[in-house]
This record gives C-alpha cells, structure tokens and sequence, in this order.
C-alpha cells in the first residue's frame, strides 16, 4: 500500500490504516465518468504489497491481462514513494512517468493520504482514478465481467456474498491488517493485543478449512485471495519483521496446506515475488528495522511439494478452467523451482 | 556479557566481540592468588546471557552451590550496565552493590572493556577476579574439584580435550558468536556470511549428533553445555531478533531432539529463563529493535515433550549421577509446564 504505513504509526502507540482518498469506481455502466473499456486503464501495483498482490491475482485468474495492463513498481521506495526504477529509464513505459505520485499530482494536486498502491490510472489523462484496494478486485469481478477471458471463474458469487463478506471482514480485521499492527504497534499491550488477534483467527481458519478446500462454497473466491496474499508473506516477513511469531505458516499442516494448494494454483504463485517482498519490508520500514538487513530465511523450497487438499473435492475454477500461462514479461522467480 | 555489545558494533559493517579484560583464574594451588575456597567467591550472571548460561549450568552439574554462590542480575541493564533490581532494596545482598560495575570499579578503576557477565567476585573485597567467560567453566571443572559434589560428572575428561577444545572452537565461532555477528551485522554481505556459516556448521552438527548423543564420549561434556546455551536460545530471538531464520530449531529433527534431552536433563532446562531471554534481547538491542517490542512467540510447549534420544545409549552422567533438586530461592518458571 503505502510507503508511509510504517513510519505513520510512530507517534501514537497503535497503528491505524489510513482510508484510500481516491475512490470512483470504474464500472460497466461508467456511472462515475469511468466505463470498463480495453486499453484505457493501467493497474498500478507493488509485488511486495498484499493489497495490490490481490488485484494481480485478480486480473490473472479473470484473463484480464490484455484489457488491463500491468504497471510494476519497484520494491523499495524513495522519499518520493513508489517509483519505475526497475523499467528502462526509470519510467512507466505507457504512462511515461517516474514516479506513481505523478499520477495523483495529475488527478488532485498536493492531494492528502500518501501514495499507495493498488492504483488505477486513466492511461488518456495519466489521472489516478481510484487507489481503493477494498473496492477494486470486486469490481474486477463483477463490473469487468464483458472482457473476461473466456472460462473466468466467478470470484464473487451473488448467492454467496454475505459468506463472502462476512469472511473477508474477520479476515481483514485480524489477519491482513492485525499483522500490521502488530507490527507497526509502538506499545507492548498494543502489540500484544493484534498478535494475539492474528493467531486467534488463524485458529478458527485453520479448523474451518480443515474439513473444506476454500473458504466460501466450493470454489476459489475473492475471499481465498485475500487470506492467500496474507499467508504467502507469513513466514517472509511477518513471522519475524513484524513479531507475528507463534508459530510459523509451515507448522500449522491445514493453513499451510490450503496456501500450498491455492499457491500451486495458476495465478496465485505465479504472481509471487519473495525478493520483492522481502526487500520492501525489511528495507522501507527503518522504524523496526533501522539496519535494513533483508534475511536469508525462510527456506521456501516448500512451497512446491503435494498438499493432498485435492481429497477434499471443490471445483478450483467452478464451472470455469484455469488461466493460461502468465504474460510474457510478467513472470516471476518461482520459490522452491530451481 | 556486555550490555554494549550490541551498540559497540555500529560503525563498522561486522561485529567483533571484545576480548575479557580480566583474565585472572581461581585455581586449586592459587597461583593467581585466587585460591578455589568455599564461600569466598560470588559468581555473578545473568540468565539472559548464553556466556553466563554455561556457568550456571556447570555450577549445577558439578554441585557447586555451596560453595559458590550466585547473584543474578536483571535481564534489562541500563546506562550504568548489569544491575541487582530484582534483588530487596536493588543492591545483591552477599555483595552488597547496586550494579555489577562497582566491583569492577573496585577491582580497576576506569577500566576499559564495559561491565559483562559472567564474573567472578571476590566477596571479602568486593573485588572482580575475572569476567574470563571461555575460561571460567573450565576452571569450575578442573580446579574446583575438591569442592565438586559426591557424583558430579567430569565435564572436561583429559583424554577428551583436545576433541572437545576442537568442537567447541567451530561451535563457538560459527554458532555461540555466529548468531551475534548475523544479528548485530549492519552490511547485507557481513550479515549473509555469518547466518550460512550459522546453518552450515548447525546442519554439520545435526549430521553429527544424529547417530550420538552427546558431542564428545558418550556423556555430557563442556562442549554440550555450549552448544546447548545457543541451541536453547535460537527460536526464543536468534531466529528472528539476530535473523538466523533459514529455519527454526524445532524444524530440524536431530537438533531439536538433543536440545530437548538436555533441556530435560536435571542443570540445563531447571537453569533457563525463558522471559529473561526474551525480555533482554528484544529490549536491550535498541539498535537493532527500536520500539522495546518482545515478541509473544515462539510457542514453547514443545520442550517438555519426549525425545527419543535415550535410545542411542550414552551415560549423561558417566560414573556420576545426576544433580538433586534446584536450590530454594534459584527456581526459573519452566517452559511448557502449567
């Protein structure tokens, strides 16, 4: 999300998650001036970043990729927040920028609330059009349904969306935001509080998916996405960086399963990048890490061995089939592939 | 040892460890002028620290109680170093001072080289004899054998020594110190060559203690209680607080079954604070851990648990038997027990 998450939270002894200011919605019927359309939009996103990670997980399990191009930022951020350092030049190829505050400067000059991805931006204007991760995967799935790819899986099922939303708000409350407060928290108690709060729902998750494949009906959900882009960092960075350490992902065999299946699934791994992620966290947040060593560990050689959760039935795809391979150019290093 | 250890290594890239700057040894014939004599010496630690763990854990096997009394510090120094704040009125009773530095004073004033543990104090004179912790347990061993218990296990066998000085060389330098050099290491490429020379000598002992069941001979020796004193350490705030996280102790069978024979072997475990260990390292490395936080993992259950390894024969003791109970008023809470 932002580069500033961390140091924000230094002042007072617990952390809170600023809102995204930019929130239009790009939608079918183009009711906030931005219609679903080819071509005309580019996702910004961080590799390191779990709420821009659910979006390329997103766009990929949909076939969104040549409808919606794929901006990605470097790692490490400067003062400047996320930059195109790692494409030629230093620049954004399509939208010819350096630096993805450009495009927030462009839609609302000195506009509040930091830089953060995921961020869409009006390729036409170079104008951000939303930074808001809570709203755009579901958007992906349900307002750009005209150009997905032939057998894209619904990933927000009308039938099953009070489950749905019901399971991402306990899952975002304790999971994808309580690791960082845990780890961005500045008070023992604090602290204490959200890593407690962690582990506590990766109980209940853990007994709930022990008897099921995914979390919501028997497909792969919006919901799975979420939880899956904060189980994939656990052991990388939360685990340690962010004092999240009870136990590891790898020593808890239901959640370490379902990651191990989900990630083996097209789409899920295939848009992991342990070194993006590793370096962002450890590098950018000097207020818990001031000496910005990036850790050897984990051994992630694991991540490709069998996780038997086929024996629990579910249709991965529904009714619809896997995505084909990634997109030239957007491959990533694979964790256990030599 | 050293409260300054950690702060000491900023500035340069690599952490080197200080040599002790009191290097006198109490001896049977006295020859330093420190003559072995029951209740003239107090052997000052700190439960935090693995140089002072082995102490207390030889001065348990060998049945020195009596005749060696020991002052334990607070886990947290502050600005004047080790201090008796767990003791009535902040001063060590035998003793009489505040902080471990007044002896220190009294026996050099101005010296250089910080105040560490574990020391030896003359209690007559207040007087520091020696902070020489490579040196100390094997005086204990070998020169305080009159005043050894009936059954104390010789921990130092001649016949053993030079294979035990050669262990305990690599498993100092790799392991005791290697977690410090990753740990306190403030260049990516110093910190990457001290965790793989962590792992590669932890996978090498692994390999070795698979088929024995102590490192040396067939009974604990010197070099176990070494071996132990980092082993016991690692999950606690070597694997995340110093980084050393290619995997925890628990992953690896062989390693985590010997730290558990030992840990449940009367003088090792009946010696270890857990709370004090974490409480100091992730307090008192400011450096490295700038909010204070002490992590609520790891999950410490599993130590009490059985091990298997009486089945690869060895006499712990030899021709020894184990210690009797811990001393009234030296009890540490025990990990895994309700």
């Amino acid at each position: 999300m932002s580069d500033a998450e961390g140091n924000r939270a230094y002042g007072k002894k617990s952390f809170k998650r600023s809102k995204s200011h930019f929130a239009d919605r790009v939608t079918a019927d183009g009711r906030d001036g931005w219609p679903v359309e080819a071509g005309r939009y580019r996702l910004v996103v961080s590799r390191a970043c779990p709420w821009a990670s659910r979006a390329v997980v997103s766009r990929r399990l949909l076939g969104l990729e040549d409808a919606l191009s794929m901006a990605i930022a470097d790692p490490i951020q400067d003062d400047r927040s996320w930059r195109f350092t790692l494409d030629p030049g230093g620049r954004d190829p399509v939208l010819g920028i350096r630096y993805l505050g450009e495009a927030y400067e462009a839609r609302e000059p000195g506009a509040p609330g930091g830089v953060s991805v995921p961020a869409l931006v009006d390729v036409p204007t170079g104008r951000l059009v939303t930074n808001d991760y809570q709203r755009l995967t579901l958007d992906l799935a349900t307002e750009w349904t005209a150009l997905h790819r032939e057998g894209a899986p619904d990933l927000y099922p009308a039938d099953l969306r009070d489950e749905i939303d019901e399971v991402m708000a306990e899952v975002y409350k304790d999971v994808n935001n309580g690791v960082y407060r845990a780890g961005f928290a500045t008070g023992q108690k604090e602290y204490a509080a959200a890593c407690e709060g962690v582990f506590l729902r990766l109980e209940l998750l853990s007994q709930r998916l022990a008897g099921r494949r995914y979390l919501v009906g028997d497909t792969i959900t919006e919901a799975d996405i979420r939880l899956f882009t904060t189980l994939v960092r656990f052991d990388a960075v939360y685990h340690g960086h962010f004092k999240c350490n009870l136990w590891k992902l790898t020593e808890d065999p239901v959640l370490w399963a379902y990651s191990r299946d989900l990630y083996q699934t097209p789409g899920f791994g295939d848009t992991v990048d342990f070194d993006h992620i590793k370096w962002h966290y450890y590098q950018v947040h000097t207020g818990i890490n001031p000496t910005g060593i990036v850790p050897l560990g984990p051994d992630l050689s694991g991540w490709l061995t069998s996780h038997g959760r086929e024996e629990l039935g579910g249709r991965p795809f529904g009714d619809g089939s896997p995505p084909g391979p990634v997109r030239e150019g957007e491959e990533v290093p694979a964790a256990g592939r030599p």
